[in-house]
């Protein structure tokens, strides 16, 4: 059993929410008191991570269902918590699973069914962590150095993550020789979040800009790149924090072999390919600056996706809860997207 | 005639340099008396850029010859200011030139030829900027968007730069619809000198992190991809600012043609290839900060290679003032290097 002390929400008669914007600075824990401030703290990168934000939304329903729980309304808010962000798919998933509950029940208990909901979901979500993290390390046979993006750890998910959750298994099993974290430009979640919470479990790892990792892969310093997926297609293209795309072309060529660690939350089998996934694009301040830090000359135009897709042909495998991809194509996906 | 008021380096008297670590915010000129304040600068990226940073050089051999012209003393100095950084060969070539200025004039008039040795350099390079913007702009046919990476601009030469030479070239043709900067982590030469250098021309940029680059290429929202050199071995092999390399992979996957252009001086044709080119490795802080703002846990261990190496075969040409290597190989390369 794999265990992290590192968590991004709790209920405390209420849901809290770790500020993820002031790490690794500051562990400031906020009040999230209804469904308008959950989709503030969504959209402003509180939390982050498909399956975190899919679970402190269906928190915040919890909190509404519990505070009135009049169906026609309890339906407008999860509308708007589903629309918070568009390329995670967890989003939905989880506002959809949590309203689904209070439909099921009577007035006056839907606030305790929905409460329940949520937190069955989290626990589904550090189950499948526990699993996908067993299923992930099975695929590294000799000890390996593993490269990874953005942040698909503890603080993505309800458990001890995706991608990391792969990175604390072999380091379990005493087989994980390094771990190299792109900083991952603009928001810099992994130089601040994964170096962060690998670093709270004691685990080796090094940083590097997001332009290195191709000099990373081409002195064949790792042997293997983990990320996690924000959205998974039903051909199997995944949109991932953008980053991924190129990571995955550069490890192809240099025949390192890409995992993509997700749970079936992810999965969106309605969704054909990668380009009917939305992609979002974000405001330009993020790249204008880091924090109070100022990069561009003022009113520069910015071009700010924040995702990218891979295309299946560029993996090696897709780990869920369910077991493996490896092909990755759309037969091998239905199979693990249970 | 293509100009710009955009300089790195002028000569009032002494030798003074724009900080362009304090770009794009401020534009300060700090004078540099000796070629330990020039080793200083060099290293510290006051003056980057493999043009700039060997015409840096060149002035303060001038201002070290006209202080105290021992010859023994000048070889020393030279060796110091030609082992200031690694990777780009122009500093070790124009340092050289000077030495030799220096080596063929009496004692008592060294100081005014190596001055005069320096001048010519500064010279010789704004005019290879002129001919390379003029070759690599007829490489585009078509009106074209452009992207580029790092500054291989006017602030990184003695003229109108390499890549941004093209740039401007194509601006003045009324052939440039629009130029993307990759921001250039981890100092962020994109973001702030490009993106400066180029609104202060009235030219139109949009700036984006890194890792978003693949997304552009595969959206098919740039025809060419414009870069300079600091080192082009004899087989085509070339060391730029670390990035360009995976630009490099995800444009030839693309079809977007990739051309470098340098000038001769960056030609190094005694190193045989990009294995011979020794990089750089430089301090863990420019990555665990962004400016002034911490990005990553302190402590952290951090990787950061300031250069990378592109293999010729990705490469659609390389332009210097004597011409286009296209295809590039050996032979192409032996004949655009003089």
């Amino acid at each position: 059993m794999l265990t992290t002390d590192v968590t991004p929400l709790r209920w405390r008669d209420g849901l809290q929410l770790l500020d993820q914007r002031q790490l690794p600075g500051r562990a400031v824990w906020v009040e999230i008191a209804d469904a308008a401030a959950a989709v503030r703290a969504i959209r402003s990168l509180v939390v982050r991570g498909a399956p975190a934000i899919g679970l402190a939304a269906a928190y915040a329903m919890a909190a509404e269902a519990r505070r009135n729980d009049d169906m026609r309304r309890l339906r407008r808010v999860a509308r708007a918590l589903a629309a918070a962000r568009p390329t995670a798919t967890n989003l939905a998933v989880a506002v959809r699973h949590v309203l689904t509950a209070c439909e099921g029940a009577p007035a006056g208990e839907r606030g305790a069914a929905a409460l329940e909901a949520a937190r069955r979901l989290h626990q589904a979500d550090a189950a499948a962590c526990e699993a996908i993290a067993c299923h992930g390390a099975a695929l590294f046979r000799q000890p390996v150095a593993l490269l990874t993006h953005c942040n698909a750890g503890a603080l993505a998910t309800g458990g001890v993550g995706t991608a990391l959750g792969v990175v604390r298994a072999l380091h379990a099993q005493g087989r994980l020789v390094h771990v190299y974290a792109c900083e991952t430009r603009p928001v810099l979640q992994g130089a601040r979040l994964t170096a962060w919470e690998l670093l709270e479990d004691g685990i080796p790892v090094t940083v590097l800009v997001d332009s290195a990792a191709a000099t990373l892969l081409a002195r064949g310093a790792v042997q293997g790149v983990v990320v996690g997926a924000d959205r998974i297609a039903a051909d199997g293209a995944v949109a991932n924090k953008v980053g991924t795309y190129p990571l995955a072309v550069l490890a192809a060529r240099h025949r390192v072999p890409l995992v993509v660690a997700a749970p079936t939350t992810t999965f969106d089998l309605n969704c054909p390919n990668g380009a009917a996934i939305p992609i979002e694009e974000r405001g330009g301040e993020e790249v204008r600056r880091f924090r109070r830090c100022r990069a561009c000359p003022s009113g520069v135009g910015v071009f700010n996706p924040a995702f990218d897709v891979t295309p299946p042909e560029l993996m090696y495998a897709i780990v869920s809860e369910r077991g493996v991809a490896c092909p990755v194509d759309a037969a091998s996906v239905r199979q693990v997207a249970g």
